[in-house]
């Protein structure tokens, strides 16, 4: 019968700028969904034809000529299925963020974005114009409403559409994962659907792109909201998902543990960020420590083992423990390993400044030295061989400024740039619960930067178990000090964290990217001034 | 008679989260242009109790009490006076851009900001929702209407005054600087003013904050559009200006050329982000290059001499030329001056990779070594004495990425990071015609970067006559390759500048701030992604 439809949610990694790419992939999925799957119609993500986000790009005066090429392929070389694809569309007043709907050759719709979000991670407003209408189009009988993304944050897009008879309603996504996303959008699906008594798809892109993560998590709820598509998170394909009786129907997959979905993300974001930006492999320096056991774990399960090269550069503070560690882990993830001690180049140094520091006490500076002749080091093998370095700091880190500027930061990605020290040990654990590449005393031993003799992290940082909750009241909720005292936390730790943060805001300005996984990421995210006074802010 | 009218123009510096500072500040100037200069209003720039641009310190949940607070202080302790001051407005539907009025412990009015600009360096959508009402106030008989900043940029917020009886306005200001914009300013201040028929009082603010400069430039315009008042140029003062027979009078400065204006801007900002920062000092790589002796300048001019620390740092390739005009400059400063040879860590660096390098190629990787080796002294020395390293690379370097990572890029500030290498020889010029601080010879050989024997700037980028205006035609202006090839200039350089532009984001994305000086400032303004095909754009 005419009211039974076969929908794919096309779950695909598209890349910023790369319209013609992009559009090759639209075409060979639209040519799949309709050849192998007998679809009447595929989504595409949010901005599909240019990828997301694609920042000032948009503004590029080669750009609506690009655009208007791709979606001419688009429309000329699929047939036989509908063809919902996001892409911005320019006229005299401005952008916007649009989807175009074709069949045989047709443009059937256009539907502009009516809610652009501005805030957190995204800047809409800066590139685009709000829609002001509603889209219900027909598919084979049956009026099908389409809306993108924030719209069906809000009320009155989804409203609208059921108003025009809509029968249910298709939602196409560009949006981040954070953990705890997945939770939200399920709730906001469920309220639109239970006020609207519509079903709804959702359908978002997966891929890293530099700061941000999408995971996919496309899903469809039932009119009385409850989930009965649910694709796996950061998988590519197209899922097929069927309407008929009034409700739609596909396959159900449940959702994984956080750790396991935090940690595929992370290594999806490498993945992406090493082969989109053509380097051959990635460097990380390892230390002993656990903070670059996962990143090197991350790395070999993203790009291979065989492109993955662990550096072990030690200093006359590095403990044996440490060196043999780095080893196994190397050893344990059959990647390739180096040594190249940083003593002499440390001496050298000291050599150089010793006349103008005669006379000044040993101090953080000494400890700063020994992690930017690590950067130098691991810099000129990047250089000379043309692997990214992999920076290893953690979000706890680099909220507290726990981490050298030019030293240790050096680098062009940061994997767990936004994962707290907690969650590292979790994503650890899960890690090796696959197979063990991280030995159980990196695990086990206390925290250390082994910049000087018997150093711990406790000896500058209130136990991690401590740092982290009081971080997240301070960074993600912008909670007061005294509000967070409050809370139940004791005072001069609380202001001393927030000193450390505040005062570290310079280092975060020239940290490389990486991916979003909190509620609110330093970088893209959080954007704060360097010079500022805070009061009791 | 009651038609006259004394206005003070209140062009002062304020500081971003300093609420009691800025309190402190406005009453004082209150106090002062009611008793000194017979004031009966004074107004104060856009959100000046919290300083521009806040970013997301609006978000701080210990925010809005504390501009209450502040808020309350001024209304209490000024009298006799209308003060117009700046400050953000939170309300239970969200954040005003707004300005209050208060008048002898009343608070006669509250205007909230209507057009928000969200493109360029500004986010206001990000943080502010937009007011709906003009406002026009009483001063003594007199009907004057008020608005922010962007408000007077369209048409409405002044039409609606006028229509109201307004027979002045006054906009507050925090316009950032760049060339050009105060032509631009005044444009468009003459045609608010031929429109409405009204004089208009544009106040600002002066000062630097991370990226942005704010020049002051206040000035006033008759009912004709002509000037009839301007303040100087990142002067820190109270401005009289009356009100009588209709239009508004007051000193009027002459604008000081391009180039005087830019320096004091640049030095400005080096003063403001070291002073407001707690630097006892700064310090600078002296190269004996062009680049480095206008820093030193700089420096010199905002700090004092006796707190800047010039550093030779010379390696094999240094030619005695080079190393002679480093000491000739911070002679002519009259600042410290040490020199580091960077001969022996690079020794070191080479024989610990030695064994890794053996069989490849010398190339870039050798050069950077230098750089960073020469990078990690410099800031050992900033860590052991506090002193800020402020980086010497240009608009030109940083476009094409002619400078290197965690090498000459380390530093805190980069004064010229948006001043394109022309510019750069005339800003010299300038500062030679007060007193004679750079040698000619620096003005007149060729820039290199000294990394290798007869290294030559010109050996891998085209000459500065060439490069500068293709930049500006990809960067600020956005064009494509063909439009850039269409306006003159050769296909094969402009695809290879444009390439290496691209290429070089990863760099721009871990450079530290600076001031904004042309139409589109990497950085704060423009905003590209990192990972990127970009086909023809």
């Amino acid at each position: 019968m005419s009211d039974t439809l076969r929908l794919v949610a096309a779950q695909l990694n598209f890349w910023v700028g790369d319209i013609e790419g992009n559009v090759e992939k639209i075409i060979a999925a639209a040519v799949r969904a309709r050849d192998e799957l007998r679809a009447d119609l595929i989504a595409f993500p949010e901005l599909a034809l240019l990828g997301y986000p694609p920042d000032d790009l948009l503004l590029r005066s080669g750009l609506p000529p690009a655009v208007e090429a791709g979606l001419e392929r688009i429309r000329r070389e699929t047939n036989g299925i509908h063809v919902v694809v996001g892409h911005p569309e320019y006229d005299e007043e401005g952008i916007y963020n649009a989807a175009a709907i074709f069949r045989d050759g047709q443009l059937v719709r256009r539907y502009r974005k009516r809610l652009l979000p501005n805030y957190g991670v995204f800047d809409e407003k800066r590139h685009f114009l709000a829609g002001r209408s509603a889209c219900v189009f027909d598919l084979k009988g049956v009026p099908v409403g389409l809306c993108i993304c924030e719209d069906i944050w809000g009320t009155r897009p989804a409203d609208e559409s059921r108003d025009q008879g809509a029968r249910l309603m298709i939602n196409i996504n560009a949006s981040p994962f954070a953990i705890g996303k997945s939770k939200q959008r399920a709730d906001v699906l469920r309220a639109r659907a239970t006020e609207t008594r519509l079903p709804i798809l959702y359908v978002n892109m997966v891929g890293g792109q530099d700061d941000l993560l999408f995971d996919g998590d496309s899903h469809a709820v039932r009119a009385d909201g409850s989930v009965s598509f649910r694709a796996p998170t950061f998988e590519e394909d197209l899922y097929l998902v069927e309407f008929g009786d009034g409700e739609l129907r596909g396959p159900v997959h449940e959702p994984s543990p956080p750790e396991a979905v935090v940690y595929r993300g992370l290594v999806q974001s490498v993945r992406d960020y090493v082969n989109r930006n053509g380097f051959p492999g990635a460097l990380i320096g390892l230390s002993g420590g656990i903070d670059s056991a996962l990143v090197a774990a991350i790395a070999a399960d993203a790009l291979g083992a065989d492109r993955v090269w662990g550096v072990s550069l030690p200093s006359r503070y590095t403990l044996d423990m440490s060196n043999d560690d780095a080893r196994i882990e190397a050893e344990a993830l059959g990647i390739r390993y180096s040594v190249l001690p940083i003593e002499p180049t440390v001496l050298s140094l000291g050599q150089t400044l010793a006349e103008t520091f005669r006379g000044r006490a040993i101090d953080i500076t000494e400890e700063n030295m020994q992690s930017r002749a690590r950067g130098v080091l691991l810099m000129a093998l990047s250089n000379k061989f043309g692997h990214v370095v992999l920076t290893t700091g953690n979000k706890s880190e680099m909220a507290v400024g726990y981490a050298t500027l030019y030293g240790d930061m050096c680098g062009g990605f940061a994997p767990i740039k936004d994962v707290y020290k907690t969650l590292v040990f979790q994503l650890a654990r899960y890690r090796n619960s696959i197979s063990p590449v991280i030995p159980e005393r990196v695990l086990t031993r206390p925290p250390s930067a082994e910049l000087r003799p018997d150093q711990k992290d406790s000896d500058s940082l209130p136990p991690y178990e401590v740092l982290d909750p009081i971080l997240e009241a301070y960074v993600e909720d912008s909670r007061s000090i005294s509000e967070i005292v409050a809370a139940g936390f004791e005072e001069a730790i609380v202001k001393r964290v927030a000193g450390l943060v505040r005062r570290s805001e310079y280092k975060r300005r020239q940290a490389p990217p990486g991916p979003k996984v909190t509620r609110c990421a330093f970088g893209r995210e959080r954007r704060y001034p360097i010079t500022a006074v805070y009061g009791d802010l």
